[in-house]
C-alpha cells in the first residue's frame, strides 16, 4: 500500500525486484520501522531471484542487494535486524543446493513477517496494563498497523486497552512535515473506530495543559543500550513537554528495534531529508524560494524522559542499561 | 497588503467600508495584535463617513462600528485597545460640528500609527541589549514589520541588534496552522537579509539541543496584569522546551498588548478556529474527511517561564504583578 497516497487514495503497488522495494522504502511508500525491515527482507528475496546459479556469485549477489537495501535509510535499525538476519540464515544454508536455499529464505521472510504480527499483539497485551479507563492518549507520526506487520507498537497498545473495554480518546500530532499523524494514525484509529482528534504538532502542550492528555505513547527507529530512543522528530520535544506536565511518556518497540552495540542514542545516525517536504508541501510552495531550511527527520529522546518502554518481553521501567539488558536477556 | 497570499503573491486589496476591514482582520489578510488595532481604527474612520449628520445618531453609529469591528477577532487586545481610544477621543469632541471630529478621528488613527512605528524602534532598541553576538535566535509565527506599522516587536529586537553589528542566526517555526513563519516570517527576514533558516514546529526542541539557539523572542496578542501571556499557538510549548534547555525567553510587545483588567492567563478569551485551517492547507484535504479537530489559535505562557517582557517602556525582569506596574506607570 502507498501510503504516500493515503487519505485520500488507497493505491497498492506491486514491487518485482529489490530497486522498487528500495524506491518504495526512500520515498516512504512503506515506512515505520518494522514494516520496513519486513519489505526489506522481501526485497531480498525478490533480489536474489534472478542471482546467478553459481554459489558464489549467488552469495556475493545476495550481499550486494542487502547492502543496497540497506542504503535506503540510515535511522530505524530493524532494517539492518532484518537484512542481517536473511543473510545469517543464507549462511547457515551454505553448500545446500541455491533452490532450497531461495525457498528458505523466503520461508524466513515470511517467519519475520509473522513474529511481527506476534510481536505487535504481545506489545499490546504488555502496554494496556499502563493505561487507565478514561483516557486521553496523544501520540505522535503512525506506529500502528501501517508501520508494522499488523495492530501496530503505539497504537497495539491502544487497540488492546479498548478491546478490554476500556475508553480512551487519542489526540494525533498532525507530525510535520510529512502528516503521518493526520494522513495515517487519524485514518487508521477512525476506520477502527478509535475517537481520535487531530492537533497540530505544537497544540500538544495547550492539550496537555487542559488536562486531556494522561498518557502519550509513541513508537520507536532506534534504541540504544541506554534507552536513548531514536523516533520521528518532535518525539523529544513531546518527552519534555510531557515530563514538564507530570504525565507517563511511553515507548512502544519490538526488540528488534534495540541497537545495543550503541551505548548512548548520540550514535545513532539521523537522517536528514529533502528540504521540500517543508517548503513544498503536496507541491504547493509555502516559503520563500531558495530559504534554507533544516529538516532532520528523526531526533532522539534521552532515557531519562521515558517512563518505561514497552516491548514484546515486557514493560521496561525504569529505562536503563541494566533493566534493558535484563528484559532482553543479551 | 493581503498577508494570506504571501509569499507567492504580493496582493494590495483597499477597504472601502467597515465590512471590509472587519473581513480582512477575520481572515487574517491582517493580521498581528498592534496591525489589527491600527486596521481596526481605520475601520472605524471608513465606518462613520457614512454616519447620518445628526450628532446622537451619529455617535450611534461610531458605536455600532466599534462595536463591530470588536468582534472581527477576541484574543489580541490591541484591538479593543484601538476601538476604546477612537471612542474616547470622539467623546471628548461631543458638540464640535461632525466634521471635525471625523477628521479628529483621522488624525487619531494616523497618531496611532505613527505611534507604533516609534513604539516598536524603541521596543527594538530596549531588547537588543539582551542579544549577545554570534547569537541563534528562534521566533515562532510572525511578530514582524507585517504584523505592526513597521519593524516590529520580536523581529524589531533582532533588526536592531544587525544594525547595531551583532551577528544573528534566525530559526523561524513555520508555524501551523496557517504558516506565518514560513510564510511571512521567512520572507520577511530574508528580505532583510538577515540569515534565516526555517523549521516545522516540532524541530524546534532538537535545534535548541545542538546548542543552535541562544534566545527565544516572541510577540503578544494579550499580557495579563501578572505578566501571563497569550501568543500563536505553540508558544506555550516553546517557553517549556526553553526552559529546559536553560535559554532565555522573551516576549516583546508594546505596552498596549496589556490588559491589567486581567488579573492572570486564565482570563483571556482563547479563539477557536475553523478545522479546515488543519485539515485542509491550500484547499487540499490532508486528513480523513470527517476527523474531528482541536484548533485554537493562541495559547498562554505563564510568566514564571518568561524571563523578561520588552516593551517600548523599558525591559520588565523578573516578569510579575509590581515590575509590570512599575514600568507601565499605571
Amino acid at each position: 500500500m502507498d501510503q504516500t497516497r493515503l487519505p485520500r487514495e488507497v493505491v497498492y503497488r506491486e514491487c518485482h525486484d529489490e530497486r522498487a522495494v528500495w524506491e518504495a522504502i526512500k520515498t516512504l511508500q512503506v515506512r515505520g520501522a518494522p514494516a520496513i525491515g519486513i519489505a526489506a527482507a522481501y526485497g531480498v528475496c525478490l533480489g536474489i531471484k534472478s542471482a546467478p546459479d553459481d554459489e558464489q556469485a549467488f552469495f556475493q549477489r545476495l550481499d550486494e542487494v542487502a547492502s543496497y537495501l540497506a542504503s535506503s535509510r540510515p535511522t530505524a535499525v530493524n532494517l539492518f535486524w532484518a537484512l542481517d538476519r536473511m543473510r545469517r540464515r543464507a549462511e547457515t544454508l551454505r553448500g545446500q543446493p541455491l533452490d532450497l536455499i531461495r525457498k528458505a529464505l523466503l520461508e524466513e521472510v515470511r517467519a519475520i513477517h509473522e513474529e511481527d504480527r506476534a510481536l505487535c499483539h504481545a506489545i499490546g497485551r504488555w502496554g494496556e496494563s499502563l493505561i487507565e479507563d478514561r483516557s486521553g492518549i496523544l501520540t505522535h507520526c503512525n506506529a500502528g498497523g501501517l508501520a508494522t506487520a499488523e495492530y501496530g507498537t503505539a497504537l497495539a497498545v491502544i487497540y488492546e486497552a479498548v478491546a478490554k473495554g476500556k475508553r480512551v480518546h487519542v489526540f494525533a500530532d498532525e507530525t510535520r512535515p510529512l502528516l503521518q499523524g493526520a494522513r495515517l494514525t487519524a485514518w487508521e484509529l477512525k476506520a477502527h473506530g478509535i475517537p481520535v482528534t487531530l492537533i497540530c504538532d505544537n497544540m500538544a502542550a495547550e492539550v496537555m495543559k487542559e488536562g486531556k492528555v494522561q498518557a502519550v505513547i509513541v513508537g520507536a527507529d532506534r534504541i540504544a543500550a541506554n534507552g536513548d530512543t531514536a523516533n520521528k522528530i518532535g518525539t523529544y520535544g513531546l518527552a519534555i513537554l510531557a515530563r514538564y506536565h507530570r504525565i507517563p511518556f511511553y515507548v512502544a518497540a519490538p526488540s528488534s528495534t534495540f541497537d545495543l552495540q550503541l551505548s548512548h542514542g548520540g550514535l545513532i545516525p539521523i537522517e536528514q531529508r529533502d528540504p521540500r517536504e517543508v517548503t513544498s508541501p503536496f507541491g504547493i510552495p509555502i516559503a520563500p524560494e531558495g530559504i534554507d531550511v533544516y529538516n532532520p527527520a528523526f531526533d532522539v529522546t534521552p532515557a531519562e524522559l521515558i517512563t518505561a518502554i514497552i516491548c514484546e518481553k515486557g514493560v521496561i521501567r525504569p529505562v536503563n542499561k541494566e533493566t534493558i539488558a535484563a528484559i532482553l536477556g543479551r
